[in-house]
């Protein structure tokens, strides 16, 4: 398990490296590096040997943290095991050949030429879930416990369900106000407050790195390294969203026990709690009214002069758009409600692969009200499903409900945070989290973690208690 | 082969990023890191399937590039299975102790607490080498193989005896001159400078990157991926000769035969040639007076005014001293020949542990007339031995030698090229480097390959040729 650790830290490292700091040219090789090391990796995770020590190990009295490491070890090996080795090699040549068909379709703005890959990429996924499926589970399920162990539909299609009837009301509220006027940030001052604001919540060099790359991302190598992107442009303040966003992922992974280190224990337990950490600090930190005081300061110091009301009003402002990734907090879940209908849909055979395009339109007019231009600004928008990817979009709004409901809970115990936001003396929230979430790695899944945290299960009332004011304006 | 090629650059890589990059308290996590995958590394390189896949290819009939695969491959995994596991184990922990040990030891100037490390790094290495050593082969001749396949003890004896008789007469007379003013280039000239020198060369942003850290060394990612690191002091102009240095490691790399892509071919052939090409950039193009005229230009663009010859003058100032990493080309050789006699001793049981400061004294005296004023700048000055490398020493001096010989091959082939190092038009040199040198890989050893590119074996009156107007100022 120890170098099962290490070698996933190397392979997020090479990753890391590829996008930040790879000269361009050095592309080719890179892709036959990543590749051998995933083979070894894969090899090492699925060899015969740990079904041998876990053999050996059934019936044996382990300590509390011995037996969480036993349980995972088989949880992951056994999944790991069902698909057979044809199919994995499949997979990953239809997800590379999906992803490069589908960039090209989308700048030609052409979903004929890329229904094969995807189709092909569909079935292969079918073809897992099956493999993958346990005693009742469906196709769907087990793919989506790549993500998120243990989700099941029907708990989806409640909340989402929900969302898709609470939502479009707010969102129309919405559109009565007039919208925030866009701001024009430079990106010198950009870059200085986002230093300086990462630096109160206590990014320091020795342990950290934060650089610029195209999509921001997180790395962590190892607890004590851990590597954060992000990305400006003239004229807007998505990277103070996107720094806080990646801060949230960046913390978690930090956090965790250090008596888990170099286990299969040591790491955010799934993509939605992962996604709640980075959507708490976004949205709960970042949207904050009191937060803006801090940042327009931070903004100052890099010589861009603003209110904190309208620097705020800028960060929360709604407006229904066709593409997720620049959407707002509000309208964001129904982007990832309507996916989730979709994904389910084609992986259990329900819509075909050339009936996309027509049920996204559909979806988008009724969830958000928006017209959809193009593929290419339609079902085409997103890399995943060309990437062989189902099973993953749920995670990003569960992300906003968990971050919702972790921030409610931490306030009801601790009192209101906001003179922590206003002066970026972060420690009780941070300390919160590790108690709560953080520390306990993989021990937890998701919905136990939230149930521990919260001593709810999951609910949309405090994502709608978060976005009302936003509808209000 | 593939696989490991790839995964010896992704080794290179998690190397250059722990250099580089990495915030200083990723060090423990990192140090994990690098030994898992240099666990997997080793145990793949030894495999037994490597075995059954040699022998099935006994007699096989095969092209020549096959036939050179084979035949590397073979060897490599010989080589690597005859040190048992346990010894490779106790190896690796007494190095990493050695170098621990040393590093206070040398701090604190203490020997005595150094020596027991040390003497477990000797013991460790004759035993390594006697599982190593062929027919006829000597203990040390076997450790020497790992960096130079094939060298004899012999041959070392030869050239280096030759070294001690010839340079100390060259070195008296150098010191009869008054030695070159001390440059006092500022930081920022001297960056400006490096970056414009290696631009002219074919440093460009889509296939290298330039960096600094605190030794400078250079990393090959796959050969359109190539890192060269340097670093800068004030008051010094070292950043343009270890710039220089460096590039010639690089380019050696990226000029090997594309055809030997992801084979076990793809490389430098052994330390000795490696450190040729090094020098031969460093020693033949840095110090020549026609390229410090490009010097003096870049360092001009840099803000800094200085006149060639003057330049020229401290590139080349001949001191002799106690420290090797900082001698004059004249001097540098001695330092190795000082280290190969004593290794020698050390490995054939001729020289006790506890008897190395004394030779050490004895031998900078007689070879350099240099009085060593503590152990820490004498025999504890390198890290090498404490990490129980033997054998390694020599690649210095020999390239010092190679690339004094390879020079002239050169110009007696081509003509003079200082209108080339005038201008930093070098495409003649890269050119007949890669046809002589770098395209070959590992397909041709040392000795063999010097024979091919210069039609003679291993000699020093190159080399004197090159010192001896340094020796006369």
């Amino acid at each position: 398990m120890a170098e099962l650790a290490d070698l996933a830290c190397v392979e997020m490292l090479v990753g890391w490296d590829q996008l930040v700091m790879m000269p361009a040219d050095g592309a080719p090789a890179r892709a036959n590096q990543l590749g051998s090391l995933a083979r070894v990796i894969h090899e090492r995770a699925t060899a015969a040997q740990i079904g041998e020590w876990l053999a050996e190990l059934d019936g044996a009295v382990l300590d509390e943290l011995d037996r969480d490491i036993v349980r995972l070890a088989r949880r992951d090996w056994e999944r790991a095991r069902r698909v057979p080795d044809e199919l994995a090699a499949e997979l990953a040549s239809a997800s590379a050949d999906g992803q490069e068909r589908w960039r090209l379709a989308r700048a030609n703005d052409d979903f004929q030429a890329f229904a094969p890959a995807l189709a092909r990429n569909v079935e292969l996924a079918r073809a897992r879930g099956q493999c993958l499926a346990g005693e009742g589970e469906s196709r769907y399920e087990a793919l989506l416990s790549d993500y998120d162990f243990g989700l099941r539909t029907q708990e989806l299609r409640r909340v989402f369900g929900a969302l898709a009837e609470e939502l479009p009301p707010l969102i129309a509220q919405a559109r009565q106000r007039s919208p925030a006027h866009a701001l024009q940030v430079p990106v010198n001052a950009q870059q200085a407050a986002v230093a300086g604001t990462l630096r109160r919540l206590g990014v320091e060099q020795a342990s950290w790195r934060v650089d610029v790359s195209a999509h921001p991302f997180t790395a962590w190598i190892g607890s004590m390294d851990t590597r954060v992107t992000t990305r400006y442009s003239d004229g807007n303040v998505e990277a103070l969203l996107s720094s806080l966003h990646e801060y949230g992922h960046a913390l978690y992974e930090r956090q965790v026990d250090p008596a888990l280190a170099r286990t299969n224990l040591a790491g955010g337990t799934s993509m939605s709690m992962h996604e709640s950490q980075s959507k708490l600090w976004e949205n709960h930190v970042a949207r904050n009214p009191a937060f803006a005081e801090l940042l327009a300061a931070e903004l100052e110091a890099g010589g861009y002069s603003i209110a904190p009301a309208e620097l705020h009003r800028a960060l929360v402002g709604v407006a229904p758009s066709a593409i997720r990734v620049s959407a707002d907090p509000l309208t964001y879940p129904l982007h990832i409600v309507l996916r989730f209908e979709l994904e389910l849909a084609l992986i259990d055979g329900q819509l075909a692969v050339a009936d996309l395009p027509a049920a996204w339109r559909e979806g988008m007019m009724r969830l958000l009200g928006v017209e959809v231009a193009s593929d290419a600004l339609g079902c085409m928008q997103d890399v995943h499903w060309g990437a062989g990817s189902f099973g993953y979009f749920p995670s990003y709004a569960l992300g906003c409900l968990i971050a919702a409901q972790l921030w409610e809970a931490m306030q009801a115990e601790l009192g209101p945070r906001d003179e922590d936001l206003r002066t970026g003396e972060v420690a009780p929230i941070q300390r919160w989290l590790a108690e709560h979430v953080h520390r306990h790695g993989r021990r937890l899944d998701t919905l136990e973690l939230l149930e521990q945290a919260t001593g709810r299960g999951l609910e949309i009332e405090p994502f709608l208690r978060y976005v009302a004011p936003l509808a209000e304006g």
